[in-house]
């Protein structure tokens, strides 16, 4: 089978972190979020937000909180993602106590829904010839993000997105092979150490281009590294303070 | 703008449940799995996996579990997506207790890693003229679910996804007004009455199309009902029975 276009810009997906100054329209921009809003979305909860950043202040504010990331700060459109149930609330129009909004399985749903939503806005970007980059970053002083975006309750900022037309061309990351991704009737780890042999190979390589030869850090050394280090531990109880828990409790577990 | 082809199947998403027989090669898909790994993935973790039923056996009692629906026995593909941090514990060699796996932080981070990759699959099996449906029913029973699978600590089922040549030509469910999604600079309810109650005028008459006028529950209503009933409340005690919450508390905050 011959690749299709959608599928060949889905293969050549890079994170983009420099842009040209040219601007993103409005009208770009709402048919990204339209798009973003197309995606499937749990019972139709739609449940999440994007705040657009504009303000050079809280553009200033967010780079230095998300670990100054200049890019933050200068790209065209800088777009926050949160995860939303303070919407469904109050369209609900519940008393204070009434209801199941803040539960583990709403999370899941409303961490699903944002993200759903913000990838099929990069696939609408880069179909519009536009890059973009997650910025994970914000979740690093995430209260301090949530109060200078004046997020309600119910509401957690998840990730950033940097959008605009690409300066830089990086290379394409390598993925593990997809037999390390894909199993079949069960899980399986039984090939694990072989793939992900095979990958820290590739990805020595991948990191020896990219850096002149100075580093070759491979996959699993740098998974070591990353989750051997204690990284935004504070996050269960800022999605607690969300009241995001609040109503797990109330009743007897249900199948339904 | 001229809106191009990639967004123009975007806008015209809809969920498909029922299939013609009409198989989807090997293929097909690897190009799916590969194209839904190319999205973003947070610092790289990769943290998913997804489980590919064949055996037909775990269909049905699957479609069971799901809440009998009878397409996810018989969609000629069944994909169960899940959060997985268990690939990155094998890979690091940790210790026992050695480590940053189970953390909130890394709960999001899996379940979004899932999420983004799964959007991808979407794109790309309907950019082949294949359609899809999520299926957040694999939630119902997820240890039931969990131990069909087989699925160690670590990994959590998020919802299961129908492939297929579309049998059916469903209208495209309207989503909220853009302008309840967007914001500018700050989180703002402000105009929520107004675009909700001309959300739910639209979702009324949708719901009255499609029954033949029997029915004409619009979007609070609908959301009223879903969030004034318990759903899933075992979800914490899950995820907490997986391990992801095994790690958050073991070394002061930080906020790197």
């Amino acid at each position: 089978m011959s690749m299709n276009e959608a599928i060949h810009k889905l293969m050549n997906h890079r994170s983009i972190r420099k842009f040209k100054q040219e601007p993103v329209t409005k009208e770009q921009l709402v048919t990204i979020i339209r798009a973003a809003q197309m995606a499937s979305t749990s019972s139709n909860m739609q449940a999440y937000s994007v705040i657009q950043i504009n303000d050079r202040d809280k553009r200033s504010r967010l780079a230095a909180l998300a670990g100054n990331q200049a890019y933050v700060e200068e790209c065209p459109v800088f777009l926050v993602w949160c995860a939303d149930l303070y919407r469904l609330k109050t369209a609900c129009g519940f008393a204070e106590g009434e209801g199941y909004i803040g539960t583990t399985e709403n999370l899941v749903v409303a961490i699903t829904d944002t993200a759903l939503a913000a990838q099929n806005a990069v696939v609408a970007a880069e179909s519009m010839g536009l890059g973009a980059v997650y910025i994970g970053g914000i979740r690093n002083q995430i209260k301090e993000v949530s109060a200078l975006l004046k997020l309600p309750e119910y509401v957690i900022p998840v990730y950033g997105m940097c959008l605009g037309y690409p300066d830089q061309s990086p290379s394409i990351r390598p993925r593990l092979p997809y037999e390390a991704v894909l199993h079949e009737d069960v899980y399986s780890a039984e090939n694990y150490e072989n793939l992900i042999q095979a990958y820290d190979e590739t990805m020595k390589q991948y990191m020896l281009d990219r850096t002149n030869g100075t580093k070759d850090t491979n996959w699993t050394q740098a998974m070591q590294v990353k989750l051997g280090t204690p990284s935004r531990l504070h996050m269960k109880e800022f999605i607690s303070s969300q009241r995001f828990w609040d109503h797990d409790r109330k009743a007897p577990d249900s199948k339904a």
